[in-house]
C-alpha cells in the first residue's frame, strides 16, 4: 500500500504522476528526451540503460517497466531483453554499450565514482562526449524515478501484461502521452 | 576538469545545462516547482531538504549553491543555513522539518529504505500528504541532479561569492532562468 493517499488506483509512478501533474510534467518531458529524442544511441539501447540502473536501485516497477519497453524497440525483441534482465555482461549488446553500462554502474553509486578510467575505456569502444553525457543523466535520472516510486510505496503489478500495455502506450505515443492518460 | 568537452567554462549544472538545452528545460521546471512553486512548506525550508540531501551525496556544488538560495530565503538568513550545514539535528528548524529530513534521509539511501514508521513519524510531527511527496521527491531529484553534477565532473568553485551571485538569480528570477542564462 502507497505511504501517502494518492486517490487512484494507478500503479507505479504512473499513480505519482495522477497525484501531482505539475511535477509529473517536466518528468514526462525528461525521459521523453532522454529515452526518446535525437540520439546515436537506438531507443532500445536507451531503455537498457535505464533497466539496468532500475534493477541496480531493486525498482521493480520501473525495471520490469523499461525492460518491456526495451523489449518492445529492439530488433532482437524480447529475448535479448530477458537475456539482458538476467545476465547484463553475457547479454549480446555491443562493446560500447557495454563500456556505458560501467559508466552508469558508477553514476548510480555516487556521481564521484565515476572515474576517469570509466569515461577512457567508453570512449575508446566508441563512445562520443554527447553519448557519455546522456548515459550519465539517463543513470541520474533514474536514480530519481527509483526513489520516487519505491520512497512513496507504490503497487508493483506482478502480471507481465501490465508492463506490456505500459510499452504499447510509451512506443506509440512516447511518455509525455502518460501524463495526458492520468491527468 | 570535467569528463567531457562541455564547450564552456561555467561552474557546476550551469555548464551541463548550457551543453545540453534539451535535458535543462524539464530539470530546471521540475527545481521550479518543487522548490519555489506553492506549498506549505516555505521555499527556505525547501532549500534546507535540498542541501541536506546533497550533502549526504557529498555533492560540494550543490549542497553550497542551495545552502546559499536557503540562507537568502530564511528569516533566520545565513546564520542558520550555516548552522542547519555544520549540524543538521542541532539546527534550529521545526520539529516537522526534521522528521521530513528523516524521510529524505532513507529515500537518499534508497527508495525501498522509507519506512512507515518514518512517514508516520512525520505525520505525527504535522506533516501533510503532499509535504511527504514533495520531500520524496525533492530528495529523489537531488539523487539526480547531484549525480549528474558530480556523474560528469563539472568545476565547483571555492569563492562563496559565486553561490551567493547564482542565489541572486535564483531567489529573484527563479530556475528557469537558468537556461535562459545559458542558452
Amino acid at each position: 500500500m502507497p505511504h501517502i493517499d494518492l486517490e487512484n488506483d494507478a500503479p507505479g509512478i504512473f499513480s505519482l504522476f495522477a497525484y501531482r501533474p505539475e511535477t509529473a510534467g517536466p518528468m514526462t518531458e525528461l525521459a521523453e528526451t532522454l529515452l526518446r529524442g535525437p540520439s546515436t544511441l537506438s531507443r532500445g539501447e536507451r531503455e537498457l540503460i535505464a533497466t539496468y540502473v532500475s534493477d541496480l536501485n531493486g525498482c521493480e516497477f520501473c525495471a520490469s517497466s523499461h525492460a518491456a519497453f526495451a523489449a518492445a524497440q529492439l530488433p532482437e525483441g524480447g529475448r535479448l531483453a530477458a537475456q539482458f534482465r538476467a545476465d547484463p555482461d553475457a547479454a549480446a549488446v555491443s562493446g560500447k554499450l557495454k563500456a556505458l553500462l560501467r559508466v552508469a554502474e558508477a553514476v548510480q553509486r555516487g556521481g564521484p565514482q565515476v572515474r576517469p578510467d570509466d569515461i577512457q575505456a567508453a570512449r575508446d569502444a566508441g563512445a562520443t562526449d554527447l553519448e557519455l553525457h546522456d548515459t550519465v543523466l539517463i543513470a541520474a535520472a533514474f536514480c530519481m524515478y527509483n526513489r520516487y516510486v519505491d520512497g512513496l510505496g507504490t503497487t508493483v503489478p506482478d502480471d507481465p501484461a501490465a508492463y506490456e500495455a505500459a510499452a504499447e502506450l510509451i512506443v506509440n505515443h512516447g511518455y509525455t502521452a502518460v501524463t495526458r492518460a492520468s491527468g
